[in-house]
Formats: C-alpha cells, sequence, structure tokens
C-alpha cells in the first residue's frame, strides 16, 4: 500500500515535533517504597520531522506507548521510550510528556487517621541521537493552605485564607541521582501556611486552623520558601516555580512565580 | 440540491431534543436600568424532530441566532426566539440555554472604590406549540466567602474560610412579572458568610475578614438561608439551589443542594 | 470538644443533598471477566439532613470512601456504600456519583493489532431507609466517528466526518441482573457511523474510511439506533442518551437526546 | 493602617513575578475598520518585586485594569497599561496577558450568507524601565478542517477528515508596525484542507466538503503552510505555532508544532 508520510517533501522545512497530544492510557509509576502505583495517564509525545520527508507515522506512537502501558516506569524508562522511538521513527530527537494524578497517603495531624491526598505529576523527557543525551524534568503541583499576613494583622480577629497550588518544574541531572516525586512533594507541602489534609477530625481541625493562623503566608512569601527548599536540593539544578492562592474574598487568583536556570 | 433531512424514516422514533451545542456567539443583556450588557453567550438550542422525518436543518438554527446576536434579549425575546425556531422548523416544541458571563459594578463595603464582578448567568427556556406554553428558567452563579461555624468554635484563634459558589436555577410564572438577574444576584449574595468585592483597600479587608469571622456559616446554613430567600420572593414559583465551598483545609468541595417544585 | 454540626436547627427546613464534591481517589472496578480495573476515580456523595440538625459530618463521608478505595466495585458495593452511610451518619437517604475513565483493549479492525482505548464510565445510586430501596444507574461515554449523509449526497467526492460521541445513563432494575459497563459500551460503539480505535495501521484506515462512507449517519440517525438499541436490551428499564457531534466543518455542536422512562 | 507588604524581606529573593490570575472582566478591543469590539477578558498581570520588600500591592492592579476596561485597547495600550503599572508599583518591569473569544463576519462560500466565526485572541506584553523596552506579542486560536492525505490516497472512496486548530504567537517589532489580530486570522485560516464557517446552506456544504477533498493536508502540511505563511509577512519578527487536529478516527489528537527566533 502506498506510504503518503514517506513521500518527499519540498518546503524545506524541518519541523520540531510533530506527534500525539491527549492520549489517555494507563500506566504504572514506580514508587519511592520499591512498589508501584496504577495511574491514568495523559501523553504528549513527539519526534522531530526531516525537511525532506512529507509526514511521521502516527500509529508507531501508540504501538510504542502500548508496550510501556503495563510495566512500571520512572525517568529510566522515559530515557528507555524516547530511545527506541528515536529509533524506530529514525530520527534525532523525541520528547515526552506525561502527566498523572498521583495518590499519597496522609496521615492527620493528631488523630493520626490516614487518607489518600491527589497531586498531580509529570515527568517530561527529551531525547537526542546521536549524542544520547537526555533531559528530564519531575513536575508536580501540590495544594497548600494559604493565610493572608496583611488581613491577619489588621483585623481585630479571624483572616481570610484559602487553598493554593504549588506547581513546580524541576531539573535534575543526567546521569546522576534522581528525585523521587514523593521527596519533590514532601518538600513543597509544607511551604504554605498549613498542609492540606484528606481526613480531619475535629482535633485535626483545631489544630489545621490554629497553625495557620499563626504562620501567615503572602502568595509572595510560600514563593520564596518554595525557592529556597528547592536551592537547598542538592540534585536539583535548575527549576520553575509557581504559587497560586483561589483568593476568597475575590473572584480571582494572586499568584507569583520565578525561574531559576543552571549556572552551566 | 437533494434535501436528505426530508427524507421519510422508518424507526418510528419522535426525538425529543434536536439543536446545536456549544454554539459561541456574541449577545446583548437587557440590563434592569434599561440599558444593556454585550456578553459572549454559549447557546445550547433544540427542537423536537417528528417521527417520519430523517432529520433537522441545522443551518437554519444559527441563522436564527445571528439575526438575535445584535437585538437586546431579555425573557421576551427567549420567548420570541423559539416561538420563531417552531415556525421556521415546523415543530411543536423548542428549547435553548443561553449562558453568559455577566459583569455589574460593585463598591467596595468600606472605601467605596467600585469594581466590576463576574457572576455566571443563564436564560433558559422551552416554548411548545400549537398551546404557546412558555416555561421560562433565571440562572445564575454567584461567588461568596464561607468562614466554617466548627473551626471557629473549636479554635483558639482564626478559623479556616474559603471561596463558595451559590448556583441556581429560579421558575417565574408566565404571563407575570419575571425578576430581572440583577435581582436574584442581590438576593443571594449576602447569604454566604461575607459577600465576595473586586477591589478592596485595606480597610475593606478589615471590614471583610471581620464580618466573616462574626458570620461563620456552613454550606448547610448558606443553603438553608438561599432557600429562604428564594422563597420570600413571590414572583419565583420553583426554584433548585447548590451551594458548594472549595474547602480551604482540603483537595475537595463540601456541597449542599435544594429542589422546591410549584405547588400546583 | 463541642460538636457544632449536632446543635438544633430551627430554619424547618430538611436538606435534600449535604456531601462532598470533586473528591479524587484511587478505586478498583470489577470487569466483567472476573478480574478489576485500577481507575482514577471523582466522587459526588451526598446525603440528606434532617431539618432539626444544623450540619452533617463530612470526615466520616472521607473516612468510609478510604475504606472502599482498594476493594473491587461494582453495583452491589455501591449498594453496601450507601447503606453504610445511611447507618454512619443516622439518614434516610444516600447517593453517589462515582465517574472514571475506563480502559478496554480493542483490535483494530484488519490488522488485529491491540490497543487500549478509554471511554467515560460513571455508577451513580440512590439508597433509602428503612425501605431498603436502590435506585442504580450505569453510565458511559463512547466515541464514535459520524459521517454526514447530506454531505456524501450532495457532493461529487467525500463527505465531512468528525469524532462524535455517545452519552448514556441506564436504569436496571433492582434485584435482578445488571449489564456490565463492557456490555453498555458494546452496544453503542457500534452506532455510530464506524467505530474508533487506537492504532490503525494503513489497511486498518483503509477500512475506517471506507466503512463510514458507506454507512453515513446524522446525529439524528446515530441517536435513534442507539434508542433501538437500548430498548432490545431486556435489563434496561429506562434511560437517557445523547449524541453530540464535534462537527468538522463549523465551530459548534451537532446534538440529538433523548430520555425513555421505565413504564410502571 | 499597618503596611505589611511594604516590610522589610530578607530572603534576597527578588521574585521574577507577582500579580493577579484568571480576572474576568469585560474589555473593547480595537479593531482595524477603526471600531471596536465589546469582549470578556481573562487576564494574568504581573510585576516583579524587588528582594526587600515582603509583598506587592495586588488591590492596584485591579484599579488599573478597571480604569482600562471601558476604553478600546490595542497594543499601543497594552505599553500604557504596563507603563502605568511599573509607574504606580515603582517596579521594573511589568507583563499582561489578555485573552478573549473574538467573533468576525465569516460569510459562506457558496451562498455569501452572514455568521460570526469566534477565534481566540490574545494580547501579551512585557513593558521594562528605565529603558522602556516594550515586547509585544499577538496570538490566536483558528478553527479549519483537516483531511487525511494517506486515507484519500489509499481508500477507494472518501477520506477521514475532522476540526483542527492552529495556534499561534507572533511578535513584532516595537516601535514599528504592528499587525491586527484581523490580518493574523486571514493569514492562517486557509492554511487548512478547507476553512471553516459558521452558516453552510446545501450549496456552500457541497463545496467545503468538495474543496477540503481536493486539498488533503497532514497536521505537517498545515504546519509547514503555516510556517511559511507567518515567514511571508514582513512585520512579523518571530513566532511559534501549533496545529492540532482532533483525529477523527481516534480518541486523541495529532499535532505538530514549531518555533521560530528572530535572527538578531
Amino acid at each position: 500500500m502506498i506510504d503518503v508520510q514517506s513521500r518527499r517533501d519540498e518546503r524545506g522545512i524541518e519541523i520540531q515535533k510533530v506527534g500525539l497530544k491527549d492520549v489517555n492510557l494507563p500506566f504504572q509509576i514506580r514508587m519511592r517504597d520499591g512498589g508501584f502505583q496504577h495511574v491514568h495517564g495523559n501523553v504528549v509525545v513527539s519526534v522531530t520531522l526531516p525537511h525532506h520527508f512529507k509526514g511521521t507515522h502516527l500509529s508507531r506512537f501508540m504501538e510504542l506507548l502500548m508496550s510501556w502501558s503495563e510495566k512500571p516506569i520512572s525517568w529510566k524508562e522515559i530515557r528507555q521510550i524516547l530511545a527506541e522511538l528515536c529509533s524506530h521513527l529514525e530520527v534525532s530527537a523525541a520528547e515526552i510528556s506525561l502527566k498523572f494524578r498521583y495518590f499519597l497517603p496522609v496521615p492527620a495531624p493528631v488523630s493520626g487517621i490516614v487518607g489518600y491526598l491527589d497531586y498531580l505529576g509529570e515527568f517530561r523527557g527529551v531525547f537526542r541521537q546521536p549524542s544520547g543525551h537526555f533531559h528530564f524534568q519531575l513536575g508536580a503541583e501540590i495544594p497548600v493552605l494559604s493565610l493572608c499576613p496583611c488581613s491577619k494583622e489588621i483585623s481585630a480577629y479571624g483572616a481570610h485564607n484559602q487553598r493554593a497550588a504549588i506547581r513546580t518544574l524541576v531539573h535534575c541531572s543526567y546521569p546522576g541521582k534522581i528525585l523521587w516525586l514523593e521527596e519533590l512533594i514532601e518538600l513543597l507541602r509544607i511551604q504554605g501556611s498549613c498542609p492540606i489534609y484528606p481526613v480531619l477530625k475535629r482535633e485535626d481541625e483545631k489544630y489545621v486552623t490554629e497553625a495557620a493562623y499563626q504562620n501567615p503566608k503572602f502568595v509572595e512569601d510560600i514563593l520564596r520558601d518554595s525557592v529556597l527548599a528547592l536551592r537547598s536540593e542538592p540534585r536539583i539544578r535548575s527549576f520553575q516555580v509557581e504559587v497560586e492562592s483561589y483568593e476568597s474574598i475575590h473572584n480571582h487568583s494572586a499568584f507569583a512565580s520565578h525561574v531559576e536556570e543552571a549556572a552551566d
């Protein structure tokens, strides 16, 4: 049968990314404790397309993703998926983003009752041939509580507070030691006025309310403390981080963001 | 040219709704003060399809909507749009939902500085021929602040609070006096622990913080007070109302909802 | 510690639904083949609140959901979850909606290469005490391809086509035999102009293109054929079904919908 | 009243962006024909925060945005808004993104019947002091139809087709001549297999079906033709462009994207 994709293209444009978007597939994510977690993954995957080819063979992307759907994956496997893509499609660069909701058991602060809290996780990788260069980024979105220092200071009682989200994407050296998603979450979940919990009994709710009131933070404060935390982790070479606070007294959000590149 | 839609269908099924969804068009909404507001409308519109026709003529829906895109509309015009649809498409019933973001000027509680606050509005109508029966519903989503009574009571200081939304759909008699969207919003925007504002200077923020702390409400309380407010308005014959509170101490929402049908 | 929720309320309003919304938790769904599938569930859960109580105890909802997060569930377990809710919260009615993305292996029509296709599934239940009455609904959203009969008929070649979605919610008798989600999907995935596939090689793409061209269907046709299919299944007592076609030649959708109530 | 935001911060971190997100406000967009269009704008706005200040004064952002809500704006006014922000907040850089749905009249290709088609538009600007440097980007998302060349070539009849979106963000020199959003849309709306229309009578539908069949394009083709079109416009210095095709035969999208930086 005719292979239209392999026909010669005369426009002289090498396309930087061609691939699939919004692919939903089950995946297994390797966990720090040696096990793995079943997740619903949402994937964007692409390769470069040399200027002389009319198109790429998109069915091969799905076949390859399917073959990885039931094996535990982490950054090493992301590299392998991309190496296979480069080889199967005979291209010099491949790229992937795998996003998923990730559940971790979180005990309530006083009662100790455990529930699952949901975070957003992301594995993002770029692989180049023939150099074999691999660039890996780990992403997370972490819900926290923010309590306004200005509102507390100027009011006779109370202070407005709300849910906020810390979003980050960090770059770790390869080869070298990579952070676990669990570690990245632990680093940042304590940077708000107070962490957030799935189950809270009355004694826990008292604790959270008072802890947040004693630790008021603007989005600017949460951002700066997150920057300091990310800088303190030697395995992180560069990062971007954003804090968004869904203001309870307004119908919009306050936010702060910062990017820190590696020195080299 | 052949009219495939008008061919005879033998499956014997009268379809209850056939039409368009997710139509984006500019509209003008009549305001209480006699003026009108330009909005970006999102429309679902449909008619019944008699069992003997294979299909309906969808291009006529767009032509009709276009003809109404630049005239101020309110419930009377919704009735007229539906009557025209019934007549143009020779059907016995037509239905529409027009949703839009609606902006009203809201002064800050102390400084009086005015900003626009955005609400969601909806006009929903059903029209039947030959009876001429018209059923109209007015919808709104209104952001408020909720402050937890339990958190306040058990804590030495502070209380968790967050943005919440009151969503309602009310049915007014026709013929009869219809509520303005402005009136529905005014009725409900004061049912939370405190209203929400677009612009707040420090003196306003102090006011809002203290007012909310002095008026703690569960979603159950906001719902019950909203039910009482809606019952108190003689122009409303039946309603549904939901309160959703985006809990600041959790990664999920608390909600309460209630439906009250007309007695007849 | 003071139990604010249990305080007496004087407004005289029994609230129909009080509970949690947008709860994300991992669940296991029982499959027809005897196994189960790990899913990411999104839950809305509620109970009635008697008029004399100020509030309900929301932490108990999360504790109960957590206890079901790692046991395979189907309609029987949905009934049990709701019975436990009624008993733990001492209320007369409880309600749940559990939505999840569900993956099923689908072989390509010619090459037979298997990939996972993602559908949306929903378990919805209402349980009442002391009657023990249980109302269960099964929901699904199924992607299909729609090819326009009018476009085919009037054009010298080609016909516009696009992705469409069939959404349904069916009510099965209880006690009695309940449909598996797999069965509901199989019943409806063949009602478009052609099914949709995760992996298609060239020979498969030729098959799908030609099959769709030979089987043109308006949304009205897909809806009517879906109604006939749902009526033909004796385990389904009543249903609602909607077909939405994301028109390729417009920036809006065409849709048709129908509700059929049980005769009794 | 105490000004908590102006307190000294000792963490030594200058924050790159602090501001508001998801602000909904009405705006007026200047049109090419000399008039203006009322839109519902969604805004992200931020400034830098010097390391020695604890926080910024977010209420000033809303006051400034309000003052611009009822004056027609284009790139010149975006520059002025940012200059005012820098001056009011005494910072060295300010940034804004204003997104809105933009409606343009589009006549059907044969009947000439005119309807409004909705596009997404974006104004994005960065302003720096004391240099007065202003970087402006214009964004658009444009729906088109894509028809698969492979499907057409290998099939005896028909070809799968679907809605696709071309998304771009272009950078124009300042000072210099800026593109109108209308021009950017006109440049790209013809790069698919066929444009998309709001209203199509039968003779128009025949035209669109046949035109698309005679002009099959992969996402790669639409991307390359869009790149050539953007390169051909001398007012555009650099750009990014993505094409996403909502595949009718799959439950995922195909996409291609490309970034071209200015030479200097």
